[in-house]
């Protein structure tokens, strides 16, 4: 509502062609018009046929096809490290307003990851990284219980359509292959996964079932279909799942409960920890991203920054520098349940023991005390950690802990972590940040209301909000609000003072206050007729 | 919802009565309870029968009207200083599980404040500082252009249902007065305004014809009718408005915009500066507590912590020390709109200017670009600036910068900002805290879905949602949840570990440690049985 797809087109000395940078532009009522970053693809493209059953057009092939290996890695890290500037790169620096040098640099030292495999050419390149724009994830997916495959792919193309920067696809259910086939050729953002959960059904649901092979092959089949990035809960060790006992919540993570169940069973070391030099090589031939899932984090206020939790960080950390020293990209996913006095810690740590790879938590949620509020609650602690430097935050639903997120309450996830991203980004102040806020906080002050709503997150609901103590059209111009009223409004008097001020060719503060002395009497009549309402 | 109200009988050796102090009790399916902090009043009573038209029960009059000023003063700070514990400081401390003594300290040297005017006998005590449980307020009240005197009156009983611990009328219509006494005659929580904007609709909205007179005759119109807290501007100086002419957003607050539209007309000092001592002395004679308005907070991420606000902040500071002279009891508010970065600053001036006197905040929004989410953006900003020191937090409801609230925004408001208070108590280390977010969690990792409902902020939100995804009965009481379903189940894992290490009398870390690596094999088995769907 109020915007329009635009392309920013540069030239890309790599590949000798033009690249096209996606944005969304607001036309603003005075003229202006602001481009804000854009995750939604083509689907926000009017010119653009969509066919779910064709899929997106596959816009990085030639890039892709058009590279030599590095040393046989094909990996973003690997260019990077060589001082190779891809075209993902140029593209993500003109999206972010960085230099494509600072990009390259970013990734050769592992603080930010580009996920993009080379079997899913459809995405357009992002980064991720605590020197970029903070990002949202959204989990989508079926379950045991519920939910279909167009159902799973429409949730896709809401979810970025209202700017989440990447999905995982969970899916437990049935039609696992399919339901992600359809995802990856449809969806303009990353894709990511967690193998384990197709593995797990394989072998019927009984983790001691599980075996490397079975894993491996769940990794190859999904890497072939193009995911960008796989969590794998490697870290999660036999000898810590102890100390999960005495917690009041135990282990709350999917994976690491199936993990830790597998190790226990064999009594062995999780087979994800002694194969992950082979696991390496497989995501290296893809350029697949890591995502080292935090397996023990913790599910409860009281389990936060335990000795189970920082223990297998410290592994992460290990398998982090294994991982790079094979030219794979990763990132560290991170918590789940903070109070507000222990979040920095947890930043601190993760770029301490895991050479600054990307943190990518989940909330975390400040308190446990409100089920069906957990956007809320895990939006205060996810604005905090990506403020300290986590570079991806995980979206949590209204019906986290208490069913499956449904249309709605997808979209409410996605923006109220939009939200916690911005404020962060506003707080690390990432350059191009703070322009958005005046923008908007300049409509307002303006009593430009279509702008206001235009410029808003979410246009729809402002809009409505508005209509519904003050539906007429007339005022959607007004120079008032619902607040006040319009026999007197608080912006209204202090345009006054602007306008006074201008009007008195006192350019300076301190020439206002001077002039003021002069001219009181002038204002007082001035201002009586000002102060009339403007349209009762 | 699955709670009832109890209260907790305490001796008062001052008034040689009984105290009963209201709980909230929330009962559990394992035979235990938990007593929560509780705003609702007899309204949550069964055994009390409600009539608005009588008003609540008088229940403070024996023992306003059973001491003997000090020199003078009947000011709950002026029986601080003196060292008397009054009813009010020991219905707090058992209320807030502080010591008696602590309570009456922390109001002889300003750093909390009991807001409870003589003339409002109806209401129960409650303290506001930072040593304190953070408190939430909610505002009520109409305007020129919507709302009723009975919907005021159900959305003050509707807010503290949902925890305000203070309720501001906010009333620019007709029939102010009115409003108010209903109000005020059947509000159990303190009740905060703003006179000034009475005393506006005296002077039929032009700012330019207020004088001192009209105004202090409303304060004391609005003192006689028992109101407990007062925000007054009398910080916005002539000298400072100009400060404000090149903002983004200019002067937001409709207080802070009237007092200056009169100093610009008048080329004045602002009346309430000048005449702030004999503000003082009228609310001294009822214990009146100021709550001193920051009449130039930002309105935009723009304008925060800028000149305006902390030339104004500084003189709150001087107004405070006059304030406290008198034995009136002082709070500070403030912004607003602030990015995260820039919070804490805002409450270490605010200690330093204004000795330490309780600060009383309006969010902050932490971003702009939200609106429509605005008790989101805001709740970010509250949550920390509630853990850096604020008392108490001003809502703010989804319909800010848009529209009115009506009573679902109210209920969204007052729940967002309970969470906010409620993580900013548990960061602060408030020692009962983090007992209510244990009890849930456990009743989580339990199964304990009733109590986990019951448990949580809004109780028929928590259920309802769970009923949407798993709607029958047996649900309720099954050992999974809808995000794995019933063939997996990561806290049920969890349990097995437990359990296994209880059933090998395992009861150290280390031992279990050990333990595993004999009976490994064992646990196999046993743990290929409980793996087992528990309720296909």
């Amino acid at each position: 509502m109020g915007s329009e797809k635009v392309y920013h087109e540069i030239e890309d000395p790599g590949s000798e062609g033009t690249l096209r940078i996606p944005h969304r532009r607001v036309g603003l009522s005075n003229g202006s018009h602001i481009d804000l970053y854009d995750t939604s693809g083509p689907y926000t493209d009017s010119s653009v046929p969509i066919d779910v059953h064709a899929g997106l057009s596959r816009s990085r092939e030639d890039w892709i096809n058009g590279r030599e290996p590095i040393k046989g890695a094909v990996t973003q890290l690997a260019y990077a490290k060589a001082g190779v500037i891809t075209p993902e790169m140029r593209f993500i620096a003109a999206r972010e307003g960085m230099d494509p040098e600072f990009v390259r640099s970013e990734v050769a030292i592992g603080r930010a990851v580009i996920p993009a495999n080379r079997r899913h050419p459809e995405s357009e390149p992002m980064i991720i990284g605590k020197n970029f724009l903070v990002k949202v994830n959204a989990n989508i997916g079926n379950s045991a219980v519920t939910s279909s495959v167009e159902e799973e792919v429409d949730k896709m193309v809401w979810a970025t359509r209202w700017g989440a920067d990447t999905i995982m696809d969970l899916s437990t259910g049935k039609r696992i292959h399919e339901t992600r086939e359809w995802i990856m050729r449809n969806s303009p953002v990353p894709v990511g996964t967690v193998p384990i959960y197709q593995a797990l059904e394989k072998v019927n649901g009984d983790p001691a079932e599980l075996t490397w092979e079975i894993y491996r092959d769940t990794v190859i089949e999904q890497a072939e279909q193009g995911v960008d990035y796989m969590t794998v809960h490697a870290g999660v060790l036999l000898r810590y799942v102890p100390l999960t006992a005495r917690r009041v919540t135990g282990i709350v993570s999917r994976g690491g409960s199936i993990m830790a169940a597998w190790c226990l069973a064999h009594h062995k070391e999780s087979f994800l920890y002694t194969h992950f030099e082979e696991l390496c090589e497989i995501l290296r031939a893809y350029d697949i991203t890591f995502s080292l899932g935090d397996g023990l984090r913790p599910g409860s206020i009281a389990d936060a920054n335990d000795d189970a939790q920082f223990a297998e960080l410290r592994t992460l950390g290990e398998l982090t520098h294994i991982a790079r020293a094979h030219d794979v990209q990763v990132m560290i996913e991170g918590p789940g349940h903070v109070p507000m006095h222990k979040i920095a810690e947890n930043v601190r740590l993760e770029e301490e023991l895991c050479g600054e790879a990307p943190f990518y938590t989940l909330g975390p949620l400040a308190t446990d005390v409100a089920p069906g509020y957990d956007h809320i609650t895990s939006a205060i602690g996810a604005a905090q950690i990506g403020w300290h430097g986590t570079a991806m935050l995980c979206y949590v639903t209204p019906k986290e802990h208490l069913g499956l997120p449904n249309r709605t309450d997808v979209k409410t996830g996605v923006i109220t972590y939009k939200i916690a991203a911005h404020s962060a980004d506003l707080a690390k102040g990432h350059p191009r940040a703070q322009e958005w806020d005046d923008t908007l906080s300049q409509a307002r002050f303006d009593f430009r209301w279509q702008d206001q709503f235009h410029l808003a997150l979410d246009p729809e609901t402002a809009q409505s909000y508005h209509d519904e103590t003050l539906p007429a059209e007339p005022a959607k111009t007004a120079h008032f609000c619902s607040m006040c009223g319009p026999k007197f409004c608080s912006m209204k008097i202090s345009q006054d003072v602007r306008k006074y001020a201008e009007e008195n060719g006192l350019s300076t503060v301190e020439a206002i206050e001077k002039g003021m002395a002069e001219k009181s009497a002038e204002f007082a009549e001035h201002g009586k007729r000002v102060y009339l309402p403007v349209a009762e």
